[in-house]
């Protein structure tokens, strides 16, 4: 059985939220995880499950859950959703989009008054993000036991105010375990791509099979400080020429590994940091990132290697400091086939890709089977107001969301 | 006529101002312009010109002049000196070893009862450092007419102080014009080479016959700032890439143009910053220094194609923008001739070179014929507590700067 979702509505949602939170004259989002307008839109998001007549609860770390029956009690959940919460200066669909469409999933259900097989439960994740408290994907971390509740409690923001009291303030430290207290069958998640490949395809939607692997890690060169008039280049140790030297690298090594693969260097410094001082000190980070494990392992083998080399033509001592490393992850088959399903049925074209980027379904995936839909990210932007993704390609990827959680929830019979 | 100084007495007072903003536990100091260890100093030096008889003066700038009458009242006046203030954490020899030189050549003419032709005059320079107020070489800078004394006294430290305050603030503060009120015959300078080439080559003075030129300047690349898991490496606008290149390529352009040419990256800044993001605005500094500023300009001209070339290929905006730039200086032949005279006749192994570091000398060269002693610095240290020079080659410079000196002012007959 497939469902037609309301456009209409899913749209009026999405702009309804777009304004909590949202930032003058931009079509953009403030809304940090745990600020007064996080508040505001769990409570908004919170009145709007409630009116669909599910069941709203709030567990430990702030993720909200609302719980519609099943005709079978002893049937496995199907779990939808993904997070409210932005960057500071960030997009109005990043995160929204997967939370209003499960949404309106369930909003369709009771319109055309389907009793699925299974319950069907939404979920908001709290600090997706993760810019305000690290680690990112911190709610759906700890329910899915990747993250202590005591790690995520005692994290604290650049103003030295702790999760646990930020969450307090807002109102949202509930008292439900952050574990499954269910049994989940599946989890689908809806997402913007955060990246050009629908874009660039001319797909309508995307069915993601999984997750890239990534590692992060700082390398530190260390050669001579000196004044940069009076020594002579034959006697320079110069520890920025061997970082440029490996950000070259960076560059480089991924077209040699993969066509998925990724490398960058994102953060950089120099000491002395002075116009007339040959650097002494250079501290940059490396990140790789593929759906393979193995090729992430070897491009950070390769990097190795390329600074060994810069340290060996400048006269650098030099070390490699992992920073964090996280396993790829590969959905499983048969939630892929549902999204593959509802977009092929729907008549939409779509792509099957990996995510480059983590999200919550990364975590509940050790929990459940779970799944995700990607919509269109126009020109790839993301983590910006100039996010885009038009109505269509919303309403494209949601129906897609919408008719596969049908398909794995199932319908009872009348 | 050849006279011999005092070994004893220079080392005494190299060892007495060393203790004077000395730093603990290492032979360094922490005696930055205008501080109360720069005054407790200039008391200090003051007292010794006027023990020896000399005729002090304070001008506007806090420039600190000791005069010794010639026999000559006509006659053009021979000046000497360098700076007492340091680097934060800077080492006991830089400027101080040049006053007390000079210093040390007084007192022989006091102590010989030398009377000469030449008025012959001391001075300590302010603010030659520059790392607490900018530019550096203020005083020599102000009183050789290529900075405005209102410009000096409105520069502000990072505590938004100006000079102008601190310069009262530690009495030095005068009432003399900063200008050169006498006529100036010559000028020599003593100073530690800061650089390797003299202890390279095993010698023990150097004869410097001018100062390199040079131009700073910044490149700024624009890409554009990207999500590092979802963007493909073909959609990344890399600033920091570009930049990479280009460090390579002011490391590589040296050796294409000149055995004295330098260049150096030494400060670079990469927004947003972001362990996961591409780098979108990259700035960062580009240095020449060569003895022939057609070279310098050859050096800047190619560092804009490595820049144009790298925004090419990773498709970035860039622009160059100079932030200072320095004519080389060519000494006087009679000056540098009476240098390597002193140095050949009193027998030691010398070099002539062109000084690398920017000097009070190269002020004060545009008002009369100069030129310059370079002292050994062990392996080349300098602005940090490793400057080293050994007592024989302090004795070695100054023994060729006091013979260099008397050489210019002139013995006058009996």
């Amino acid at each position: 059985m497939r469902i037609a979702i309301d456009r209409r509505r899913l749209v009026d949602r999405l702009q309804e939220q777009a304004n909590i939170g949202g930032i003058d004259g931009e079509r953009g989002l403030d809304r940090v995880t745990l600020s007064e307008a996080d508040r505001e839109v769990r409570d908004w998001f919170r009145d709007r499950m409630t009116d669909a007549g599910l069941d709203v609860r709030v567990d430990e770390v702030g993720n909200v859950f609302g719980r519609r029956p099943g005709a079978d009690p002893d049937a496995g959940t199907v779990l939808l959703g993904s997070h409210l919460d932005s960057q500071p200066h960030g997009g109005i669909y990043d995160g929204p989009l997967g939370v209003l469409a499960a949404l309106e999933f369930v909003e369709t259900l009771e319109d055309e008054g389907i009793t699925t097989e299974r319950p069907v439960e939404l979920v908001n994740w709290t600090n997706e993000e993760g810019s305000r408290f690290q680690p990112a994907m911190m709610g759906s971390g700890v329910w899915a036991g990747a993250l202590s509740q005591e790690a995520a409690y005692e994290a604290t923001d650049r103003d030295g105010v702790r999760f646990v009291d930020a969450l307090e303030r807002i109102g949202y430290r509930g008292d439900v375990p952050a574990e499954p207290g269910y049994d989940y069958d599946s989890y689908l998640e809806l997402h913007i791509e955060q990246g050009p490949r629908l874009d660039d395809a001319g797909d309508d939607v995307g069915v993601v099979t999984g997750v890239v692997g990534f590692q992060w890690g700082e390398i530190t060169f260390e050669g001579q400080a000196n004044h940069s008039g009076t020594t002579p280049m034959h006697h320079r140790r110069d520890a920025l020429v061997g970082a440029a030297d490996v950000i070259t690298g960076v560059r480089r090594i991924p077209g040699t590994l993969g066509e998925r693969t990724v490398g960058t260097t994102g953060v950089i410094e120099a000491d002395p940091g002075s116009i007339n001082i040959v650097p002494g000190e250079v501290t940059f980070t490396v990140g790789f990132r593929d759906p393979d494990d193995e090729t992430v392992a070897e491009a950070v083998d390769r990097v190795k290697g390329e600074a060994a080399a810069a340290a060996e033509r400048e006269g650098l001592e030099w070390r490699y400091e992992e920073r964090m490393s996280v396993e790829s992850v590969d959905f499983a088959d048969r939630c892929v086939d549902a999204v593959q399903s509802a977009a092929d049925d729907r008549g939409y074209a779509s792509q099957r890709l990996v995510s480059g980027a983590g999200h919550d379904a990364t975590r509940v995936a050790s929990v459940c089977d779970a799944a995700m839909v990607f919509a269109v990210s126009e020109d790839g932007k993301s983590h910006s107001p100039q996010e885009f993704t038009d109505w269509d390609d919303c309403y494209a990827a949601a129906d897609t969301l919408a008719n596969a959680a049908l398909d794995l929830a199932g319908v009872a019979d009348e």
